[in-house]
């Protein structure tokens, strides 16, 4: 790992935009900017294990608005607010009015007087969660020039129905880490595959996260899954065109045999199709339960016809030296442990299972970066400060 | 605006009696004291706007007790509080012992041993929330005395059924902004008037707290409500008393036009009769649900005798100038964007959007202020501490 | 009360293991580590008194995992916290994905990246509270161990099935307190009796923390119950030898009057009967809302037997003088106050109940103080330098 120094004159070599810019999708961002949330990442890593404290806010909110339910993205959030000074104030909608009728616009301006970072999570609805960042982005614009806001709040999206980029960067920086550094990247082969869940109704977005960014690094990118089973057309696309750019490569399969050949890094995780998540969000809007008693059965029973899309022993050896690295978001859905059949076999698991916890481990610092990133115009020079500083974040 | 320098020479002309005194009425405190409260806001937020960390506490519990619904207010207070350097901690009856028959006298100390200051909000019961208050602040008194708390925590009033102070203050603190300072009030007209709404049941507070705090400024203060929408009697000949002692004037008339004609602000909000939220209390208290959907049913169709209680631009043309500022303290039912026929017409609405987002941008440092006064003897003091000390509240 | 001075020179005195080690039981912990935790309970104490800030911690998390409702310990548990500089976060399962089958061990690592302790209530279901924690607890072992876990979040039981160590090390504190010392507890005899209550199922952890832990100082303790009302078999026999070695005395009546006998200290107080706790667990985890309502009718005509187990104004003149001190965790079930016949008699309760808070009031501090010995390998030279180091609480 590069010393925390290097870090800093790495950062100092990139040309980037990210102050007072949402972090919305990664593909909005330059690859520089890219690898400067990695690399504030980092440093706060390095920073937080030599017990320096990284607390950049004296004082401050830091809104969530959790509109799925979440444990892992709200402990990653709420440390990585911690660690920057930041407080968590929940926008619970069950407990306030915002369930009311009350606009988006007014409740974005009503929550945001003394606050500097929003995070989202709006992943249940198939063509509003990214939308509705938007307007909230908008309704802090507004509120910011008007002079409402003493500050602009940014926002970060912590699952949307496009993006999940706090997990996609997090997944990044596992593998950079996995295989000492970014460059290294290069060529490597990656299979993000559907495989079976009893369960159904699993977002669409860590896919896509994953196809939509680790195209930019050169990688060899299989997408797999049972016909039916497709992502939103333009992530696909925009895959592709990644793929190009970066000198790498994009393919869709309908067989996860096809994805897994000789992959260097694996990710077998369910999802449900991209026209079931279009038949459920006005099913969900309208709370018709038998409607979407009869969709689940119904996609229950299509999954079914896939269960041998799982990843097994006999499918690891597939991968290259039958050892490729196994990748989830988490939980996974684990056969015999968790589920009776599902994505993945239990002695598969267990062999990766701690490689799995230290890839979600990597979220908190990926959200910190993104805020610091955001509220700071030279990232570089501030972490410098924090070093120098030097407080300790325990007492010794 | 007045510089920092000129709000410490004001806050020393000053004769108040703040200090261990809880915030539940506006017209308990003297003129001295409401404007020793917009004085420190307006100081925090000097603060604040130049980047000084206004942290009195460096650690401390603040306990709110919402037992209403609330976005802004909870977020204002959780604003104040952090301002401040205290840790918000909800008491939420649902989740707590409080709902199981536990006393008020024992809740109130147990959760105040290392506990700072309490927010309540308890509107929704007639004859109720203020005794409430006034019985935590008997409980805290007897535990201070006694040895059970080391400190007392203060009370500050997040809404009551008698009175909205951190509303009425904050509303008080932008029309000082507007007007260039609290003495341009005097003689200024202000329409407190009902309004349609197509809900029931708001609250009495907000017109309550407007009426009793306006008329402390020599304001002229019409209250406006159809026949039989009649506010708590004690509150109204207060304000008479008040107008009287402060050379303003106070009339209650039964016509939206007269309380418009020449106003320099109008305030149209809807609320539900006295003798109707007098009715509504047992009913819920009993969680009788035929009784209240009744008393509902009753009331709305009372209500829909006096839809033409709208402030439309036909209405704002009787103001002074036809420009009268509009004021709220949202969220507005606004006609044709969050319900069909409501308290305002949707173009008034816009044209004042962004003034009633900064009215309500006020109540975080209104809030913040009347805990400060409550905690420390000498205000003008440690605000000129915070100054030197010259903290960032973001590092630069 | 010790000076602070005396308070450090004690602490140097003792031999102790507290760093890193989780407290789940009283009787897991030496005499000294007891000992420790009280003296640094009372340096914390001391230093708040005298607005010395305690913030061992500028940032990190606490996670609170609360799996029954609670108010005091909810809020001791906060106190405590951020009395150290950790912010707390809750994991609730109702809005969390811990309720759809997510491994505990997956989920104890997933929230503890940047966590420094996690406090847990888990009493509900007898024979899993406590192992439950040692899961949670292996599995930050392992975290740990692999480099998932920077740091080793310490576990504080919030009450279990077994034991309640945080209410117990209070009681402890208090009666140190009220008689002057720890030493002062020999040959005190304090009757721990069961009490009726119009409710049941109240958990068992309360009476065994208490005659666990009691019966280390040499004091004459008694447990009294109606037959039928026994407590867990082992924790029983454990008092009994801890009464042998400490030199005091342990016993089990069925008499309300001969434990009260000559009783320096009383604490009656309802529990359900172990055999029906036992048969419940299955109940509550099944949810069967019919087998639960037909236990509870059958404990509640079984309790009604029991009415005169009151600590009645009578029963009290049995006591040493008729002065014993009355003790209870609280809420209690007072007579002719929250409930029509209870725990306690009116007049009794009220003559005591200062005392029962002041009692309650130790909590935060002895948590405190059980997180302080279990981050820091010196406790003494740490509460030095908070001293040296002289932060105000308040700024002054």
């Amino acid at each position: 790992m590069k010393s925390f120094d290097q870090i800093l004159e790495s950062l100092k070599q990139l040309n980037t935009n990210l102050f007072a810019n949402d972090f919305l999708l990664t593909w909005e961002k330059t690859e520089d900017e890219l690898k400067q949330t990695l690399l504030v990442a980092e440093a706060l890593k390095t920073l937080r294990e030599n017990n320096i404290s990284t607390k950049v806010f004296d004082s401050g909110l830091a809104v969530s608005n959790f509109r799925d339910n979440s444990t892992r993205t709200r402990f990653s959030f709420a440390s990585a607010c911690n660690m920057l000074g930041l407080e968590v104030q929940d926008l619970d909608e069950g407990k306030s009015q915002i369930a009311h009728g009350e606009t988006v616009r007014e409740t974005a301006n009503m929550i945001s007087f003394l606050t500097d970072v929003i995070g989202i999570r709006d992943d249940m609805f198939l063509g509003e969660g990214h939308t509705y960042m938007k307007e909230v982005g908008d309704a802090l614009d507004d509120g910011f020039r008007n002079g409402v806001l003493p500050q602009r709040p940014g926002i970060v999206n912590l699952q949307c129905d496009i993006d999940h980029p706090t997990q996609a960067m997090a997944d990044l920086m596992h593998l950079a880490n996995y295989y000492g550094g970014l460059e290294n990247l290069k060529g490597k082969k990656i299979a993000m595959t559907w495989a079976y869940s009893p369960s159904y109704g699993k977002p669409l977005s860590v896919p896509q996260g994953i196809i939509g960014l680790m195209t930019r690094f050169g990688m060899e990118v299989d997408l797999a899954y049972p016909e039916g089973y497709n992502l939103i057309d333009d992530v696909v696309t925009l895959a592709g065109k990644n793929a190009a750019a970066s000198g790498g490569s994009f393919r869709v399969v309908n067989s996860m045999e096809v994805a897994f050949h000789n992959a260097d890094i694996v990710y077998p995780k369910s999802w449900a199709p991209f026209e079931v998540m279009l038949r459920r969000t006005p099913l969900l809007k309208n709370n018709d339960k038998n409607g979407l008693k009869a969709l689940e059965e119904e996609c229950l029973a299509n999954n079914a016809r896939f269960k041998d899309w799982e990843c097994t022993e006999e499918m690891m050896k597939l991968t290259k030296d039958g050892k490729a690295l196994y990748m989830h978001c988490l939980p996974a859905d684990i056969s015999g442990v968790s589920c009776d059949e599902g994505e993945v076999q239990g002695s598969v698991f267990e062999r990766y299972r701690i490689e799995t916890y230290k890839e979600a481990g990597f979220k908190p610092y990926i959200i910190a970066a993104m805020i610091l990133n955001n509220k700071f115009k030279n990232a570089a020079a501030i972490l410098k400060k924090l070093d120098e500083r030097g407080t300790g974040r325990i007492l010794v």
